[in-house]
């Protein structure tokens, strides 16, 4: 996000710097727990067990963690592609393959082709034993529906995979659109792991800090056992200010962020009116087909086209581990103006070489 | 420490936070590498090569991640007891086995038993393969000489055994005594790993962030393939502070320390002379020896004694791996009224069960 992170926020780190020690810290403020409890209660109905939670510097330090604790050497890994590529890194680190499940599209809306997950989860010879959902789905920016997440997870409990959840973009969906935790749908399982964070909401990504909530109490224990580590208190601070003050900010982000997305959308009809493009439901990320205006099978307007040619940076296809050709992922959290400039420089190099 | 951090660190965290983002930060400012080589030529003479610095969220995650960088499952590690304790628990974290090397007293002032250190060293059957060295030493104090250095290195570097230097302490020597960094008596060699950080010196232990110099590629390249972080970039904007504006700050807490030191010195000569004391060289913490108070074997003044009879939080002799029987480490990074009254309720609490 280009966005500064919210005044109450900045505040609440200040006020901790008041008190002058910046020592060895763990999480017992109960103001910390409370606050996220209630945030998502809140926002999304969400309740669980407040033992659950265990801290990690990030959602994806989590994923790294998470892997050796949930599957053994000759096990695999589910993922949907598109896919953010530390979900791939995270279980190749630990040497177990990973195995993609395409997306189907829809016109551009991209669904979850539930034969294929459930016929690979079934695949003896393929041994999957956890899935990384991704919800709200980056790079596409799907908000899975209840539905789909019913499916999806019936599908992993059914023959017993782990479901690790990723909802770092739950607070960024457009207004109107449900972002709905996969562990509510099913509050008496213990096999599915939630991971939650401040960091893209009220861009405190340099806190360090996620929660992540793990209602199995072996798992736990065995986290524990590796990484009950300190963490910064500013960290916590600003998290208490921004889950218990914010919700304002947050409120007038989103719109401003959809008003991004609008204009995006204008802007392509108008000026690359054959790209295929639709708002998502949810985060700041815009994933936008080229496919049409690419002549060739080899994918084209590359990232390294777009830095060379428009001098801006974007992310494509290839950085998404499959499914993803033509593709690029640009990033709405940002001032109108950036990205207006940022569109012109792009079709500007788009027009020069097609 | 009970001090507050400089007011220097905190108005450079201020600074940074008027920059309103704490998004996702690596150490790219040059200040902060630069502020840090300064810190360390002007204090300690100690130069090292730029590109060897990885940063880690503390020295002791530090160890735990070295460990099997540099040992196999079925090599060992060698340590000095009496030991702070988690230089054991970093060993056996990955099943490696942690052999003690007590060190001798000489009527209280602990020195290396060089030939017990080269005999372990030798022995093949203990397969040693790292070293984790103290310096200054964490419970005694001792600021090694470099001497004792030269010899410990040239030990373990003859029978090809990597040395990690615990430096952590370097800073908060008594005035007049020099620290000495291993490294720097052996600047050709790769096999010895110098870990500093702020957090002891400056308060900041909350900021999670600790300097790592490696000098051989081949690890410093395993580490970063593991751990290559995001940090914090208030951490970074504090550490540049703390070593380009507080000199003065550290050579007043130092007097303040030394004044501690002199006045617990008095204290227990006038109130417990039969207890065995001297000032150390080096660190924050009173390493006391209550054998003489002690009819029994079996130590009788224990965390737990001094805890319920005085109401005062102090390390035992047990807490320190081997060796330590009969000692409390005191820490005296402290405002002296703090520590008179804890020293009052001590004797209070000896008395009445002596």
């Amino acid at each position: 996000m280009a966005f500064s992170t919210p005044p109450e926020v900045l505040e609440a780190i200040r006020a901790r710097l008041s008190q002058k020690i910046i020592g060895y810290t763990k999480a017992y403020h109960p103001g910390y727990l409370l606050s996220f409890e209630n945030w998502c209660e809140r926002h999304y109905g969400y309740r669980f067990p407040r033992e659950s939670i265990v801290l990690s510097p990030g959602v994806i330090p989590a994923l790294y963690r998470l892997v050796p604790l949930l599957t053994r050497q000759d096990e695999s890994i589910l993922i949907l592609t598109p896919s953010y590529a530390p979900f791939k890194k995270a279980g190749e680190y630990s040497d177990r393959r990973v195995i993609s499940c395409p997306l189907k599209s829809n016109s551009g809306y991209m669904t979850v082709d539930f034969d294929a997950m459930q016929n690979l989860v079934q695949d003896n010879t393929l041994r999957i034993k956890a899935f990384f959902l991704c919800n709200p789905h980056n790079p596409t920016g799907r908000v899975w529906h209840p539905h789909e997440l019913r499916r999806m997870t019936e599908i992993c409990l059914e023959n017993d995979v782990w479901i690790i959840s990723d909802e770092i973009h739950c607070d960024l969906t457009r207004i109107g659109i449900s972002h709905t935790p996969a562990a509510s749908l099913f509050p008496h399982s213990q096999k599915i792991i939630t991971c939650m964070s401040s960091s893209k909401t009220f861009n405190l990504a340099g806190n360090l800090l996620a929660n992540i909530m793990i209602p199995d109490p072996g798992v736990r224990t065995a986290w524990l056992r590796l990484h009950d580590e300190f963490v910064s208190p500013l960290s916590l601070a600003a998290n208490i200010a921004a889950w218990s003050q914010c919700d304002e900010w947050l409120l007038q982000v989103k719109r401003y962020i959809d008003g991004n997305f609008l204009f995006l959308s204008e802007w392509l009809k108008k000026h690359l009116p054959r790209v295929r493009y639709s708002i998502p439901e949810g985060t700041y990320l815009a994933w936008i087909d080229l496919a049409p205006l690419s002549a060739q099978d080899e994918p084209k307007f590359t990232s390294h086209f777009f830095a060379e040619k428009a001098g801006v940076l974007v992310e494509d296809g290839s950085m998404f581990v499959g499914n993803g050709d033509n593709h690029i992922r640009l990033n709405l959290a940002c001032p109108r103006a950036v990205l207006s400039e940022g569109l012109l420089r792009i079709y500007l190099a788009l027009t020069a070489s097609t």
